[in-house]
């Protein structure tokens, strides 16, 4: 899992990633709770941006939540205890390969994960592994392509590509998010549905023009400007116009257009015997 | 308002008008409806694709149906006659100077009007007069730049912009759907709120893969075929593949997304005495 350009582990990035979670928590947990006694798999939890709205909104559920990074590990630990939540434990591990039995939980919850994973359809069939028959997935992905603004810019456009080229030369494909249909169908999972969350931002919504168009995407498309500059993708100035232009969007007569994709599907279950 | 290229009267134009009525006509009409007794505008009515579904979800509003081609007026008519419906007036008129009192109608509504307008703010300033105060508009309108989709392709997104291009030389805009927000706003219509409405098509939802993918979008962009070539825009074999492309986002591994836009406001009612 390359995190390496996208996702840096500084305090500025969390602090992204924390807006972020404020800004689509709603979209995301308000149809995902799990039953009291079940067992969830969260799959890439990260500094645990999603796991406290997981774990609150599933009080009777025991979740396990996994990071291939122990720092980050630690971060989601230490808001998991803020927060006073009991029912969640930590491991680290690499999804790919993960430490526990098959067929051993109940559901498996992922989110912004694959769009970081070289191999996300060898990332689902492990996963499901340790799925039991008849259990749950929940997948919850961006899409950057699915962006669109009002004033349109070219250039905003060139500086969102830039984010979109170094995930992608990072093994990950960040607008993943159309393809969720299609991924989960070819691993084999049933009673498949996405449905698309889409993040509609003008003036009249201001908590999502600060914290969803200014905090999380403009800032998210800014963080990656040495890197993208470095790699010789975009000129400086070409570069900041786009970033100006992205926060233009923000201002009273600007709209701002984003979509998220979630899936639900089951794990077939073992078919009675005749 | 013209309509050369996008919209032709043939008998194909119109079938595909209707395809598109029938697969969006839940989006638009499921939350449009007007009190008994009121009197609705609908300006721009066209081949009357909308005009059934508002006259059957409103059917003690008196609707007054106008638009400028007496032709597209004649097959409204007999579509609303097919449908016994019988609150529904019919008015021949340009939406810029159209042929009532001014404060005469308790709400206004609008389809597919403002992307085919050389000025949609002159337009709605027009509108804004015919209503009484504190009367609504409804607005919907489409946005090309919002389509995205699974496998993704250049030369499909090529043979779109030959769509757009062409309707922004008759003198519209196909991207409009997200400027409805400042569009009212600036026209100085109040309590504004502006809702998007995404189809999202993929093959679990085959009546929207043919309805939709199919038979509205990629139809409506092969119907420009010849205007994009004799234009310069394109040369066949790239508008071909780009049609290909379409279709195959059609197939049972192939996603599809479009948004359209529906906007609601007030005219700001009479301020009372002091």
């Amino acid at each position: 899992m390359k995190r390496s350009y996208v996702h840096g582990y500084d305090r500025r990035a969390r602090t992204r990633l924390q807006d972020q979670a404020d800004a689509v928590a709603d979209l995301l947990h308000s149809d995902t709770s799990y039953p009291a006694g079940s067992t969830v798999l969260e799959a890439g939890c990260g500094v645990g941006s999603q796991t406290v709205s997981l774990a609150r909104n599933s009080p009777g559920a025991r979740i396990t939540s996994v990071d291939i990074s122990a720092e980050s590990l630690a971060e989601a630990r230490s808001k998991v205890e803020a927060a006073s939540l009991g029912n969640v434990q930590f491991r680290q591990g690499d999804v790919y390969a993960l430490p526990f039995e098959p067929e051993s939980f109940d559901h498996v919850f992922i989110c912004f994960l694959l769009e970081h994973v070289p191999r996300p359809l060898d990332a689902l069939a492990a996963l499901k592994k340790l799925l039991r028959p008849g259990g749950s997935i929940t997948v919850f992905e961006g899409d950057h392509g699915s962006t669109y603004f009002h004033p349109d810019s070219a250039a905003a456009h060139a500086a969102i590509r830039c984010q979109v080229e170094l995930q992608r030369r990072g093994g990950g494909n960040a607008n993943i998010g159309r393809e969720l249909y299609p991924l989960l169908n070819q691993a084999g999972f049933q009673a498949l549905r996405v449905s698309p969350r889409m993040v509609y931002v003008d003036s009249s919504r201001p908590r999502l023009v600060e914290g969803f168009t200014r905090k999380t995407f403009t800032a998210m498309i800014e963080g990656v400007r040495e890197a993208a500059i470095k790699a010789g993708m975009i000129e400086p100035a070409a570069f900041d116009a786009g970033i100006r232009d992205l926060y233009r969007t923000a201002e009273d007569d600007g709209v701002f257009c984003y979509t998220f994709f979630k899936a639900f599907a089951v794990k077939e279950p073992m078919r009675a015997r005749r």
